[in-house]
Parts: structure tokens; sequence; C-alpha cells
């Protein structure tokens, strides 16, 4: 998929060639996918891979219904977490019973951040800020806020070019960041951010809530402390699918962390009346896991570990799906240029590929009638929606200064690499641009505000 | 199901003498159960509601595949932890709005632990110890030991016995109780313990793992102060289906829980920067939930709702599945005293009926020859298994003092009232007859330790 040259005016004829030279294109057999919808928030929640509907039915039918608490054992529940978290630390640049599948990502990211916290503490009594972006997902921030507070540290939020400089000032105890931005699709350097937190004595913790699945991550080579993430976006894990953690092998048995459940005890089934914390990441285990939900994220891992079968020369079992998704993101852009022009849309994801994950963010600065109760970016989305074309919106924070990273409302369409097809976006721009020429977006029942995912 | 009057004799036709006339009987045909097993163990996880499997197929193949992200509104998915928490609010006595379902015990735990001693140490600077009892299921007392270190409490064990002595002393914050014991089965009586503590200025927090779904329970009427149980025991929500914490209302508002995830947001899709606390319970939500485990576990509840249906004038809509529940405790208890008093079994479970849950436990006291790697407990287990009849053991802590509560290896029958039928415990007591007269659990096979659930 390296070798796309795009033509200064592209065409569908050039999406369908594109397909046919697509090695990932047989991925697209795995998912289950509405007809006439184009789903471009793959992002958000994860398309359904074949497998994982029949994968539920044999847990439900058979190991549930037919083996009984004996499936605990034999149908290895009990491992699952280790298992699939064994798969997805090959697709984030980790090694094996380094990672679990287990809780949401707001819980692991409370576990990892509080060892972080506990020890940065001990390391420095001087480091005493937490660093993120005020853009970051509002979970983050929010578990973050209380950590703070327990610790006694503070949580410092600043745009992404002044990440760097703040890190200098020698503070800093752990930076927290999302990998790739939920808003904008920027993406950070990893490693840079590392190295430079390494090198000042702060720790990092990654969210790679945007990024795992969508990008090739290598969290030991690039030096990563923590790292968690979710099961449901770009790894088809299915609503709500349990998230990861990961925890560098040098922290990894130096603290306990604060969620000292039984699935962490050296010895579950010895019933001791006193904690004692597994060894390696197993201690970031708390309480019995959702079977059934976690049975389906296999099938959504698996469906991403194919594309590295298909790509079995791939220097990273990601690197063919991320070439993909580049190529995705790069016509959106182009055809968004070339088609919708006139129509007051700005790309806010950032042009560079090195610097985006696998969506692209859009404004709309059109004057907004004042009788809308709600922007306009909110009313192409629904437009779009109505024609099979599924993106989504996200609302700015008002209260955010302006110009900051937090502050526009703004369009999101996300590119999974495993289902999509070019001719996909060539018609999903058509449909775009049909609706802002048409202004088809203005009708009133485009405005009605519901609850937005 | 009041009216049984057990014979001296009781013979397989009396058993199913009482099947024709149980009214709760039809509630059987929910489930989908094993040809040839008579399962014993649903106090560690439930059978199947037929309704699960339909639903999760359901959630899988429409609502995930073709409704994809917009299910979040249109299937409810957003609601699910609410809707299923008021339907569990049903069968613990809470008022709707009261209860979620979501995350894990342990993590529930955690939540409303850390709340209780906070707002116990604000009203007090005295009392510092959380009071449990050494046969606490571990996980609990895990996380006790997690949050004690953290706020400078002290954690302390006791005999059931020693609970209301201790409490007098006036330096507990928190009395912090499984409602049945795990091992067991004994029952605490809850508005007693509530009085007591109250009455000394201390907090109560409860573990209704083995009581939700087979006791009826008040929470509001008894005056708790905080709750937490289990979905996949007798709720038969399936394998590690999330959990579910109630709050009174008295307290829900007081403190923010330190799991604040977006989802406990006042207005998450404001995505605001501060974490600002969700009114009521709602604050006591952390992440995204598992859609389709949470889905199953609706199902089980409604199997347990239905038979409130079956006996519409009944005082608690547990009511009749707890007359079941001990009319079955009942008979199996003089089955063992009739048919197998010579073996050395031990019933370890009160007599008495209101101060039991609906499992039975016993010890078997029979020497074990030397050359055995497992305690005779387990090789029954694993005999009577072998035999289609499933309970479970439970080892015993060596470390405990002996005598205590935690010592003693057991062997462990549970009754889900729902599913099970007066002749199921004739023919799985006549097993542990032959088992123990014929000595076939001395068979090597039986004596082989791997993990148990």
């Amino acid at each position: 998929m390296k070798a796309i040259k795009m033509p200064e005016s592209i065409g569908l004829v050039d999406c369908q060639r594109w397909d046919l030279q697509d090695p990932l294109a047989s991925l697209r057999e795995q998912f289950v996918l509405p007809r006439d919808v184009i789903y471009l928030d793959g992002n958000s929640l994860g398309a359904m891979p074949k497998a994982a509907a029949a994968r539920v039915q044999q847990v439900t039918e058979h190991e549930w219904a037919q083996g009984l608490i004996g499936s605990w054992n034999h149908a290895h529940w009990f491992d699952l977490p280790n298992r699939v978290g064994d798969k997805i630390a090959q697709l984030i640049g980790a090694s094996p019973a380094q990672v679990l599948a287990t809780d949401s990502t707001s819980i692991n990211l409370f576990k990892v951040l509080s060892v972080a916290l506990c020890a940065a503490a001990k390391a420095s009594q001087t480091r005493r800020v937490v660093l993120s972006e005020r853009s970051n997902f509002p979970t983050d921030l929010y578990i973050a806020q209380s950590l703070c507070q327990q610790h006694g540290m503070t949580l410092e939020l600043c745009e992404a070019n002044e990440i760097a400089p703040r890190l200098q000032q020698g503070d800093v105890a752990v930076l927290m960041l999302t990998h790739v931005d939920y808003r904008s699709g920027g993406m950070h350097d990893m490693a840079a951010f590392n190295q430079l937190a390494a090198s000042v004595g702060a720790l990092t913790v990654w969210d790679l809530a945007h990024s795992a699945g969508a990008v090739p991550i290598q969290l030991e080579a690039d030096a990563a402390d923590f790292a968690v993430g979710c099961g449901y976006k770009y790894f088809n894990g299915g609503p709500g699918a349990p998230a990861f953690i990961w925890v560098n092998p040098k922290h990894a048995e130096t603290w306990a962390q604060p969620l000292s459940g039984w699935w962490g005890h050296a010895r579950p089934f010895a019933f001791k009346a006193d904690y004692q914390a597994a060894l390696g990441v197993q201690r970031y285990a708390c309480g019995t896991q959702p079977i059934i939900s976690l049975a389906a994220l296999e099938c959504g891992v698996d469906s991403l570990l194919a594309a590295s079968k298909l790509t079995p020369d791939a220097s990273h079992p990601m690197r063919a799906l991320r070439e993909k998704s580049l190529a995705l993101s790069t016509l959106f852009m182009r055809l968004i240029e070339q088609r919708c022009a006139d129509f007051g849309l700005v790309v806010v994801t950032p042009k560079d590929p090195a610097k985006r994950g696998s969506h692209v963010s859009l404004q709309h600065s059109q004057t907004v009638p004042s009788a809308f109760a709600c922007s306009s970016a909110y009313a192409i989305v629904q437009a779009l929606i109505a024609r099979g074309v599924v993106g989504d919106f996200r609302a700015g924070d008002a209260s955010a200064p302006a110009g900051s990273s937090a502050h526009a409302d703004l369009l999101r369409f996300g590119f999974a690499p495993a289902y999509l097809s070019f001719a996909d976006l060539w018609h999903a721009v058509e449909h775009l641009r049909q609706v802002l020429q048409s202004a088809a977006w203005q009708e009133p029942q485009f405005q009605q505000t519901q609850a937005v995912t």
C-alpha cells in the first residue's frame, strides 16, 4: 500500500483501482457491516467481526449453559485476561505476560497513575505536578484530579506545544498523555516524550485509546512507563469491551496498585486473609471479569492480528494497517480539499502523517443562523448519518480558552483500515459535498440535539 | 411452599410430591440446564436463562453489528447500568435510581468503602478501625487493607460472635460484613447490626454476594449505609457479570468516590475538563461498561423477578424464592442426617433458617490417609462432579486459628430455588451416600488438585 501516488484530481475510478491493489482488502470479509452504511466511526465503536457473534454464542450456549462452573477451568476463562492481553501486546510493542485485558480504561488509569504517583513521590519530594493536555479525554483528567487530590499533587493542563517547555521546569512528577488526541487526531511522538520525561525525572502514563489498533506502538522500545487503552474502538471488541493495561517491567513489582482485588493476589485460590500482590502485571488485576464481553474482545483483537498474517514480513504487526490507514486519511483530506473547498470546512488534523492517528476532524466555520440551537458541525453530522455516512460530532468546551485545542465543535471521521475501502471514502465525501451544497444540514430535523455518543 | 412438613423418614416420593406442589416449579423452564447434571453451584455461577442466549445474540448481531455507534442511544446502552440497577433494587429492598449495575464487586467495594472511611474520619478522629470477619471473602479484606493503609485506619478481623462486643468498644469506624458467609452459609441479622453500628457511630458496608437473589434483603428498611453485590451468582447474570452498588440516599451526595470516571460526571457529554460528580448513585459509575455482559445480567435478574409474578401477593419479590430455598436446604440437611449419618460428615451451616442463606457446607472429618495430597472434602467433591452432582470445594486457610471459621476445608452445596427441584436433592444426596459408602472418593483420579473455582 506504500506506493499510492494520488493525482491532482482524484476520481472514483482511482479509488476503485487502489481497492483492487489493497493487500488488506480481504480483511473486510471478517466483519459484518450494515448495507447502505459507510461507517466512519470505528474510532468510537469498532465494527463487529463475524467471529465475535459466533464466539459469544459459544460462550453462552456451550461454555456457560453446559459447562457451568467448570468452564472457569475447562474453557480457560480465568486465563482470558492474560490470553487476550498477550495478543494485544503484539499490537502495541509489548512482550508476552506484560498486558492484561481487564476493567475499563478509567479504572486501569487509576491503577497505573496511583503507582506512578507513589513512585514519583518516593523519588522526589519536589516534583508535585501531573502534567496533561487541556484536550485530553475528560475521564483521564477526572481520574487524575481524584488522585492528585489524594496524593497532594497538582494537575496542570496545557496545549500540546507547551508540554516540552513545561517539562523542563523540573517539577513534573508524571506526564499523562493520550497518544492520539480524541478530538484533533493529532499524535504525539511517544519516544521523544518518554526520553524527555526520563531526562527530567518524570514518569510517563499513556492512554492509547485512539492509537491502539490504528498505529504501530512500541511501548518497550520507546521506553514508556505505563499505558492503558480501550478495547472497543479500533480493537473491534464490542460495546464497552474491557480495556487493557501495560506496565513497564521495571515498575511492575515495585508497588502494589490500590485496587487490590483477589485476581491480583499471588495465590487467589489459597483464600488467604492477607493480600500479597502477584508478580508482574497480574497484580494489576482486581475482580472477576465479564467473560462474555472479554471473549468478544478476543475476536476483535484477532481481526487485527489477521492483517499481520497477510503481510508476514512487516516490521510491526500494525505496519500494513497503518499504511492503509494513512492512505485513507490522506485520501479523505485530499477529497475534502478537492470537492468541498467552497463550504467553509477546515481540516484540524495534522497533514503530516507522522503527526496524526487514524481519524480526521473538521471544523465548519460557516456562520450559523441564530435560530439554530446547535452548531453547524452537529447538524452536518446528523445530515450525513441520515444518508448512511456515520461519523460523529464532538462538542467543544465553550469554557476552554478560545483558540485552545478543546474549544471548537468538531466533525470527526475515523478510518478503520481493516474494513474501509478507498471507494467508501469517495462516496462519503460525495455525500458530504451534497449535504453542504444543498444546505440540507439546515433542515430542522438535523438540529435536534439528543444524547450523543 | 410454606407448609412442607417433612416426615421422620423422607423418600423420593415425598420429594416428588413437593415438586408437584411447588408454585415456582415452572421457573425451571426459563433455564438451560445440562442433561444428567444436578447443579448445586448456582451460588458460584448461576445457570443460564434461555433469554440470555437470545438477548446476547440480539446485542451482537443486531445492536452492535447493525446499529453500530447509534445503539448507545437507540438501543439504550447508556441507561443499561441504571435499568438493570432498578430491577436489582426490587430484589434487595432499595428504591428506583438507588442502584447501579456496574464494574466488579471488588471495585464497587473500593468505591463505597472509600466514601465510608472519608465520612467516618470526618465524623470522628477517634474511630480508626474497620471491623470485619476472619472468614469474609478475601477480596473484600484485600480491598479493605488497601484503603485502611491509605486512610491510616486499621483492619481488624474477628469471629462472628465477637462482632457485637467489639463494636461496643467505640473505636470502630466501619463495620464491613458479607451478609451470608461464602464458606459457612451463615447469615447475619442485617437490621440488628445496622442498628447496633448506628448506636455506636459506625457505618455499615454490606457485601450481598451470597445473599442477593437468595434471601429477601431490605436495605432501606433495615437502614444499611452501603452495599455491593455480585451479578453472576444467584442473579444468573453469566460468568463475571457486572456487579452492583447501592448507597443509602442520606450518603449519596455527601462525598465523591475516588474512581471518578466520566460516566459518574454530572454531564458526561459536555466534555468538561473539571470533574463534577453526578447526583445520587450515578456518581458511583466510572468508565464505559461491558454491554454484552450487562445485557445478559438483565436476563438473569429478570429470571428472579419472574418468581414475584407467580406470587404477586408476596410481601417481598424474593419471598417465595426464599421459602423454597429454605425448604430445599432443610431437605438437604435432613437427608444428610438420614442417609449419610455414618460417614463423618458435619453440617457447618446453621440449622436455624433465620441464620443461613441458600447454601449448605459440610466438613468431612474422616481421617485422610497420609498419601493423599488433598483433603477428603476435595476428593469427595470431585467424585460427585464425576457423577454429575456439581457442588464445590472451599479450601480452609491453614494459617487461620484452628477452630476459627476460616480454618476448615468445606464441601459446599448451593440451592438456587429458581431451577432446583426437591427430587434433585434426593438424587444428589443419594449420589453422596454412594460415594461415601463405596469410598469411591479415595480413587486417585479424584485427588488430583487443579485450579479450583
